[in-house]
């Protein structure tokens, strides 16, 4: 095996074109092996094998520094930075993450993963090499899917002033997550079909050097293209057609299906574990499927993500003009949505927590001073939800929740998510956002409230004394779990409030358990800085009332043990009893 | 004149070339009549007269909708739907904002004052009603500075999709605020320089139509070409030339000076107050001048408002390479930012508070995800900043300051901030953000601490009992003020605080407070909700200490008067000692 001579990038600068080619059938059974036991992103991955070997074999890293666009295509990447063990050794599997790192490698210069910014952080090194007067090349590496958002267009805008060494490379797979969406798309096709040599071309409007590579697997191509670009002294594109999942057959069949994959059986490609039972993502589709049939004003959107919420390309097809893929371009999501509502359309706006990120300003100017009532719908909110330092769900309480006129709703169970959600398209005075449960599908006897148009009326489903518990969405189940065990420490029944309304408080409520209450516990699945508990917290403050609030420490915590972080965080109801019943 | 008989749209249907013409110049007077006396955004609406003659005169609004970016031009549109008054009559000045405002007018959708935004909006308005099967026109017009900002290009990329009626008038005058940055703005010049032939077309990158008006201040020539669009069945770009400042000489020759403008003598173009004194903006400027030249590492950031941080054009050239101005691309820039820190480089990048909600997404990954010790300075964060409900500078504490990693600093006068921004840039371990204080340049004889590395240290400046203040910022000098009343109407000097870090609390310090304290009150300039205040009723809602928070209600205010702001929210010394010791 050649690649066991691989350690780092040198190892590979005296292979000749045949030796490198035997290396990426063998960089492609370490990722076959990785990938097939452990998950993760395939088809990116098989791509752009051939690419990172020409890239590190051309350039010098960690001279020359590369920054990959959201970094989950970097696996070959790694092998070829002394990572190899972490592909090749399912004992070393978890030594590395699924993105760059650079507390893994100094060949990684970011901890990245969320889309579009390559090319604004690549930019930030050529300018600090060019202000110290050091030389060597910056190389960004972006993907076709990723050129829609609006930080990469921003950055690709700008690259253009640098006037200096800087080259990008766009990876041109033809697909985002799903199908691409957006205009420049057909100028990407229009280079692809003329050999690059269309004369509109997007990058040359913004002031772009560029050259094309017909294709971007083919070895000595891509070293032709690279070592012409090596040095340049002005921004370059380079634009190279790959195939996406390139050497494994249902992966180039079946494209979006294999851009992410659990782990699955490399003979015939079945998912080892098929999960069973109820999800929101089916139900939330089959819910707004039916909706959308029965009312044509209601448009469901995504931005990239469409199979998150159950969408996939039969029910995108079936829901024709009434489901929108804005494309990686959650701000223009966020926008359009605000326009949609209000001029009487019905849009329901889903997408991650974490990816909410990207639209604050939208969220602030477009939609909530405009009182447009837009549904959005938040999705993995939640500890409980994706693990990975530029993944989690736990900060958008905080971020969302002090925007002036938003109504952020905190469902605790499957009947109260969907009876939010339809009060939320059916109503016309407020932009709402709704938490999507994710600690599980949990069913409830009880008729949900049909009306949330009186906000911040937070519900009592056990009346008691002394304490009282308010468990904010996703934390109700906890709560239960913590009244249970407060009713048998104490021989009390504590009070159990489920909040529902994240935006503001119910200070009637509130006032009126100071009559036969000392204790207010606040639990919330996402961080304690700028969330609900502080708002309790604030309210008592010039009370006798004691509070105490529970939830996450304000910290960026990577892969992590769901277990491990639930105790750190005092989130078990015994670790809670513990604490507050401790001298008694 | 001719204006007498205007009140709608409709009553310049009728007229010839000749009564538009002259309508013009009549709108001339009375923009120069509001401007010269109240300021405002001069240069985009003396600009945009015809165009908006001619885009009312062809379309029918409100059935056919326009949507202006930003906004600020919008003056000329007003005036020809019903609210002339507002120019032409002093005493109606204050009938109208600056901005688009749909409780003005059934002529306005949205509340706009961010700039990027048109198109988007303006796509939801066209897709709300495509699905309701209605008809008519949905126009979007932006000036070429919007163009650099991610939220329009992808607005822009994504219209291609509507597949129907969609008008994007591109209202190019070769500036943004200052000069434009980007490699766009070649392609934008390409086009003008071949009367809009050049085969590589930006706007046909991104798969839109489109059209060239070569002098966009001629009503023939725009009547034309808005006619020849209406009613088109696809989205289409009409790039029009413009001259900004149009018809006042000064404003045509210093571009810079007036796009927005101070009131002035017409005669002259002498604005009438001179702003004597000190202020932070030159002192930022001529702070980093001084810190650029002694180390070629330290560069400036701006965001296409360089001058709000004193950088002229004169300053801008001086600086040379160590200047960047991305343009409106607040995105790119802290993420740039990132970049260069990461590597070496000390970036300074500022901007108003407002506009960093543009960049939630690239401070939580870019910035802090990385720990790159970049510096932020968010300049007019205050109630005493802008007072226009799309400008308010009281959101960011809870907006930022709930980011992990970030050091967020409150300065309480000159010599601090400049000592903790001198500490920032030197530092290497936090991205550090620093609000410039926003309530008058404040001195002081005592020396300002140099090295703020032990975070979370808060600063006693002043020790009593019973109560403490804790007067964070801008709201320091009310601090005082407040001490100084409590000690009068309780006879007992209560201890005062400087909290100086936004982000973290002094666990130490407030436990000690215990001893000897029963009442702390918080002070903070900018909304209660998810902001400084609340942290610390959380930290002492175990404890005996009664809290009491002062700040914002959470809110959009607009074109408020601060005093009744300041009112509405017990921000008097008077009020917060009869709120506290009204029973004693």
């Amino acid at each position: 095996m050649l690649i066991e001579t691989v350690n780092s990038p040198a190892d590979i600068k005296a292979s000749d074109i045949n030796q490198l080619t035997a290396l990426a059938a063998e960089i492609r059974s370490g990722l076959m092996n990785r990938l097939s036991r452990r998950g993760g992103h395939f088809g990116p991955n098989f791509g752009i094998v051939e690419a990172t070997i020409a890239l590190h074999y051309v350039f010098d890293s960690p001279r020359d520094k590369f920054v990959f666009d959201v970094s989950h295509q970097c696996y070959t990447h790694k092998i070829l930075t002394g990572r190899k063990a972490a592909f090749f050794d399912a004992a070393h599997f978890g030594d590395v993450s699924g993105y760059t790192n650079p507390e893994e490698s100094e060949h990684d210069f970011f901890n990245v993963g969320h889309t579009s910014t390559s090319v604004s952080l690549a930019c930030g090194l050529a300018k600090s090499r060019d202000l110290k007067g050091e030389s060597g090349n910056v190389i960004a590496v972006i993907g076709d899917g990723s050129l829609s958002g609006g930080e990469a267009l921003e950055g690709l805008d700008f690259a253009a002033e640098l006037g200096s060494n800087f080259i990008i490379v766009v990876n041109d797979n033809d697909m985002s997550i799903a199908e691409n969406h957006g205009g420049l798309y057909q100028n990407l096709k229009a280079l692809r079909d003329t050999n690059g040599t269309a004369q509109c071309n997007l990058f040359r409007a913004l002031g772009l050097d560029y050259r094309y590579v017909a294709d971007g697997n083919d070895l000595a191509a891509l070293i032709e293209a690279f070592s012409a670009v090596k040095d340049t002294d002005h921004p370059t594109v380079v634009h190279i057609r790959t195939k996406k999942g390139k050497g494994y057959l249902p992966a180039e069949t079946d494209k979006e299906s294999w851009h992410w994959h659990m782990p699955f059986d490399p003979e015939t490609g079945k998912t080892l574990y098929t999960g069973g039972g109820e999800n929101y993502g089916d139900l939330t589709c089959e819910y707004l499927m039916k909706k959308m049939k029965a009312d044509r004003r209601v448009v469901t959107m995504v931005a990239a993500v469409p199979t998150n919420i159950g969408f996939t390309e039969e029910k995108r097809r079936e829901a024709g003009a009434q489901f929108i893929d804005a494309g990686i371009a959650e701000e223009h999501a966020v926008a359009m949505a605000s326009g949609i509502a209000k001029s009487g359309g019905k849009p329901v706006f889903a997408t991650h927590s974490s990816f909410f990120q990207r639209t604050y300003d939208q969220l602030s100017q477009d939609l909530c001073i405009n009182r447009s009532p837009a549904t959005l719908l938040v999705n993995t909110a939640s500890v409980y939800g994706m693990h990975d330092i530029t993944h989690l769900g736990i900060f958008d309480i905080p971020m969302m929740s002090n925007i002036p006129n938003l109504v952020y709703l905190a469902p605790t169970n499957c009947e109260e998510y969907f009876a939010m959600l339809e009060w939320s398209i059916e109503q016309d005075r407020y932009p709402v956002a709704v938490r999507i449960p994710c600690n599980g599908v949990h069913h409830t006897d009880k008729p949900a409230d049909t009306d949330y148009s009186a906000l911040n009326r937070y519900q009592i489903t056990q009346h008691g004394a002394k304490t009282a518990i308010l468990a904010l969405g996703d934390f109700y189940q906890l709560g239960e779990a913590l009244a249970k065990l407060i009713a048998e420490k104490t021989g009390t029944a504590p009070t159990l409030i489920n909040p529902r309304y994240i935006t503001g408080l119910d200070e009637a409520l509130l006032c009126q358990l100071k009559a036969d209450h000392d204790t207010v516990i606040t639990l919330e699945d996402g961080i304690l800085d700028g969330g609900f508990g502080e708002k309790i917290a604030r309210f008592y403050g010039t009370s006798d009332i004691k509070v105490f609030c529970y939830g996450l420490k304000k910290e960026f915590i990577d892969r992590y043990a769901l277990e491990d972080v639930l105790k750190a965080n005092h989130l078990t109801p015994e670790q809670i009893c513990n604490d507050i019943y401790k001298g008694e």
